[in-house]
């Protein structure tokens, strides 16, 4: 036997009683005439004591020459300690050991099981994941990640959803991101292509009459990695038949206040706000904006129009807009520098032209590089409009709309981060909904869908359909948290007619909408529930809710941002022989080698 | 709004109230007078009336008009019947329609939606899955299926267990059967391949600490497929530390009786027997015997080994086995053509050389072809070792130990199942135990592991590492249901020592060991626990507890046995840009045709 115990479980109410206890030696204190061994699992740590007068013989020297992370077994008796450490469950007692027995060695660690990691890179984490895993914050992390996933499956189960598993092995996405793709050994020539999402799985599964349906899928996208995108990741899959959008806003709340209260004890009592998205990238510049602090973008376009200055005049005459964000009381951060900082920051990621401002300072000066191009009633409404006060500064942007908005939404966190306006005890959900149906691809010269091309539109917008496609708003809606998006939906398409004129808004012929979604335009006419859902990023859900700055954190075994899993060295090379099976090297690809000639 | 109530719902206490309902059109029945206007959800069936008489103008007709299976929305008054049917849930009232509003239209489907399918190919099942999995069997094997996933989470979450998921992409599995490759775009040239099982990942997890783990993970492998393989499949993963194989199989047994429960309404009350794999194989010619039936394999080995035919003194002097079924009180099953149908089977699926018999028929006389060659005292040890009695016939095989058992353990299958000798509604679960370490590959001329390399040997068949490999039994175990293997684990090696001596054994060298498992043996350095565990095929198990005779009854999308998915059409051809951006056609490939030249 193992254990009797685990080591965060004994109390002083076990005093007296002989126990067996296993686990890592975290470490061995020599105290002289006694030693303290610490051991280490995953519930806790108990204090272990070999005597040296009292203890068998050999017992002492072995436990000192023991090395941290050896395996060890424990047999003794707990005692109550004469020191109590209130900060240990296990703090009132001490095991005196009888036996000690080695069950697994340790070498030397590359690097030592506790919380501070400041000196250790990422790789060195990654490529030993199951080290790393071993220190308290990354085994709460998987705890919490336990928690969430089963917080989410009861709420649903509750509700009458069916859990049902959808193909890996799957077909490439039109429409869709890259697909990763698989050579088919017995289809010699075809691929399979692992899934995006479940998306016409889920819709499916409403035509065959599931009715509530919901996983937790492994999904997959072949593209350039950051912070908080894997190139596999988790998506908490949901979709409903015979529901309306309040429908749907309502149930996934309920879940999204459960799942948050579960894993991080707090509650979350409130109706999440809704907003719709032209407000957010009104007032945020972002589609998924952080309300926990303010800064909001504010328009000047009207109070510039008319003024001498060329770059905010022009940019409102060719349709763009002026606005900026007013951060007040930290003018001593503002350097020169620090502006010149945030100003690179906005030409480089946002495209933005440039970066202006305008100070108050504490005698109530207006001070700015730009102030001399306007007027004194123009600038007096400039400062009006931006309720500018003494201490504060303006940063402007005067762009196209979408590069003032994201430009400004981006410069927004940037500045709210670093100059700490975030409560980062806060938590704010929200709803951002009416998404727009189509935006104009000037790469591909035609309409692409935002969210999918079997989203339904609002009914008051189909008069739209025949005049002006980017004013149609669509039944959808992402579930923000703390600035992330964390979920997004719609309601579907249930009207084989309005599909058909979708797609040919979306520049697709009868032919190519057929040769694309064949199979599920074909199902779309045996009946189909109206219906609708939603999709989760599980790790970045539990990113947000845990506070992490990447979604590394939170993904078990996750891959670098060049999409290599540095544990198991993967991805790797292939030996020739399986090539040759999946015909990667023969036929197929010599005789495209002669095309090439 | 759609519904205030599911079609199962209404009850005779609901009569007098107002309600809406959606759902498809099982069926309209014209009663001249009034219609019958039978609806369908996942819940149950509802019968709306409308009468001609007092119905809203244009109802009737438009009802009337219906095809099955549109779905519709219905307002109406619920009230009791007049006949009643009792086999329905809601057969006390019907809803006197008020309103019924057409969702959405069906065309004519390919095939009726009932559970009587004689007549119905499985490509047209597959290809229409969402109409296959309306009918009520399949919706309720999907059911089925949630509810087994549910009663493992339940489980496993109250006995402590993490749910971690581990990578899709991975690395290729050494050892193991032919993996799925999946090209990598950003490091060109190398390739990710789908996990087998996250066989090293759990043990990765257990060297980290996670002490208890489990995953419902899909798993893939390119082999040849039938009916109880399916190129994707979803595995039960877990893996405990500081346990025995007493603690594992007594938790599994556990877990296994109360999804049991969970899934098929009954009860498996009883101490599951372990039988070790050596006595499986003399006595069933199976590692995973069917035992709810007997017509046990009998050795006559010894008492035909002197005998003077040849066929069997032969066999029993070059160390193979003679052994035997007898069938009893199916004497008239046993025609000559019969006999020769079962001879076909075991020659042509377990390369048997034939296939003998003897036959006591009723008048206690024996006969058989083969009864010439032996002695009278001879046959009467013959028929006394096989207890034959009037009205019994033994079926014989002679040949390698090996063929014997295997083309008799199948023989006794399959005359089981065809002589109804098999009490479905009776539920057999065993373990099966002590598989052997190692097998002898003719193929590659050295030992493999029967399991895999990490498994942990019998601490009394160490002896036996310098000796004689093939006696060395290991810490293993297979669970199996009604003849089918639902589940196999081990207790693993947890000292790195023995694990190079296993490799050694196995043939493979201190740098082909690194090579193929290296970052897994440096991982096993750093203080590993004892540990062990166990993976289940999640579709199997479902299968053999709904007594289905496919996994694809189980699955909600499986492929066909050519790994095809027919209604998506996958896997397909792939844009030759995509080809070429993941390098499957330009330089990697154009190189070795080159080097073919």
């Amino acid at each position: 036997m193992y254990r009797t115990h685990n080591l965060g479980q004994l109390r002083i109410e076990n005093a007296g009683e002989e126990v067996v206890l296993s686990g890592w030696v975290a470490n061995v204190r020599d105290m002289n005439h006694f030693l303290f061994l610490v051991l280490r699992d995953r519930e806790g740590i108990t204090q272990v004591i070999i005597d040296k007068e009292n203890s068998p013989e050999g017992l002492f020297e072995k436990v000192k020459a023991l090395n941290n992370e050896d395996v060890v077994r424990v047999t003794g008796t707990v005692r109550e300690r004469s020191s109590k450490n209130k900060d240990m469950p296990t703090g009132d007692i001490e095991v005196a050991a009888d036996t000690v027995d080695i069950l697994s060695r340790s070498l030397q660690l590359p690097f030592a099981i506790n919380d501070n990691i400041t000196n250790l890179s990422e790789d060195m984490r990654l490529k030993y994941r199951y080290l790393d895993l071993r220190r308290t914050k990354m085994l709460n992390n998987l705890k919490k990640r336990n928690t969430m996933l089963k917080a989410i499956r009861d709420y649903l189960t509750d509700k009458g959803f069916l859990d049902i598993d959808t193909p890996v092995l799957a077909k490439a996405t039109p429409e869709g991101a890259r697909d990763f793709i698989v050579p088919s050994r017995i289809n010699k020539g075809d691929f399979y292509a692992l899934p995006q999402s479940p998306q016409l799985f889920k819709q499916i599964l409403m035509v065959a009459g599931v009715d509530k349906y919901y996983q937790l899928a492994k999904c997959f996208r072949d593209e350039d990695l950051r912070a908080d995108r894997q190139p596999e990741f988790t998506q908490l899959d949901i979709e409903m038949s015979f529901v309306t959008q309040e429908d749907i806003l309502c149930e996934m709340e309920k879940m999204a206040k459960k799942v948050f209260e579960k894993v991080t004890g707090k509650k979350a009592d409130y109706d999440f706000p809704r907003m719709d998205y032209y407000e957010a990238m009104d007032r945020y510049g972002s589609d998924k904006p952080d309300t926990r602090f303010g800064l909001e973008l504010i328009d000047i376009t009207e109070e510039v129009r008319n003024s001498g200055f060329k770059a905010f005049a022009g940019a409102a005459e060719s349709g763009g807009s002026i606005k900026a964000i007013v951060v007040p009381g930290n003018l001593e951060k503002f350097s020169r520098k620090y502006i010149g900082d945030l100003e690179n920051y906005v030409k480089t990621y946002y495209k933005a032209k440039g970066l202006a401002h305008i100070r108050i300072d504490e005698n109530n000066e207006t001070v700015s590089p730009i102030a001399k191009f306007f007027s004194e009633a123009e600038l007096s409404a400039i400062t009006g409009k931006l309720e500018l006060k003494a201490g504060s500064i303006a940063l402007i942007i005067a762009d196209t709309k979408d590069v003032t908005n994201n430009a400004l939404g981006a410069l927004r966190l940037k500045v709210g981060n670093e100059l700490d306006f975030i409560n980062e005890e806060q938590d704010n959900f929200l709803w951002v909904i009416d998404f727009p149906m189509f935006e104009w691809s000037e790469e591909e010269e035609r309409y692409k869908s935002t969210h999918h091309p079997f989203t339904a539109i609002k009914e008051e917008d189909k008069e739209f359909l025949n005049k002006n496609l980017e004013k149609i708003r669509t039944l959808s809606y992402d579930m923000v948290l703390n600035g992330y998006e964390i979920g997004g939906g719609s309601i579907r398409i249930h009207d084989s007619e309005l599909q058909d004129v979708i797609f040919e808004k979306l520049g697709l012929s009868k032919e190519e909408a057929e040769e694309k979604f064949g199979f599920f335009l074909n199902a779309l006419r045996y009946g189909v529930p109206p219906h609708g859902g939603i999709a989760f990023g599980v790790d970045r859900w539990l990113m947000a809710m845990l506070k992490e700055d990447s979604i590394k954190e939170v993904i078990p075994f996750p891959k670098t941002n060049k999409g290599q899993d540095l544990m198991m060295e993967a991805p790797a090379a292939v030996d020739k022989k399986q090539l040759e099976e999946e015909l990667l090297l023969k036929s197929l690809y010599v005789e495209e080698a002669k095309e090439d000639k």
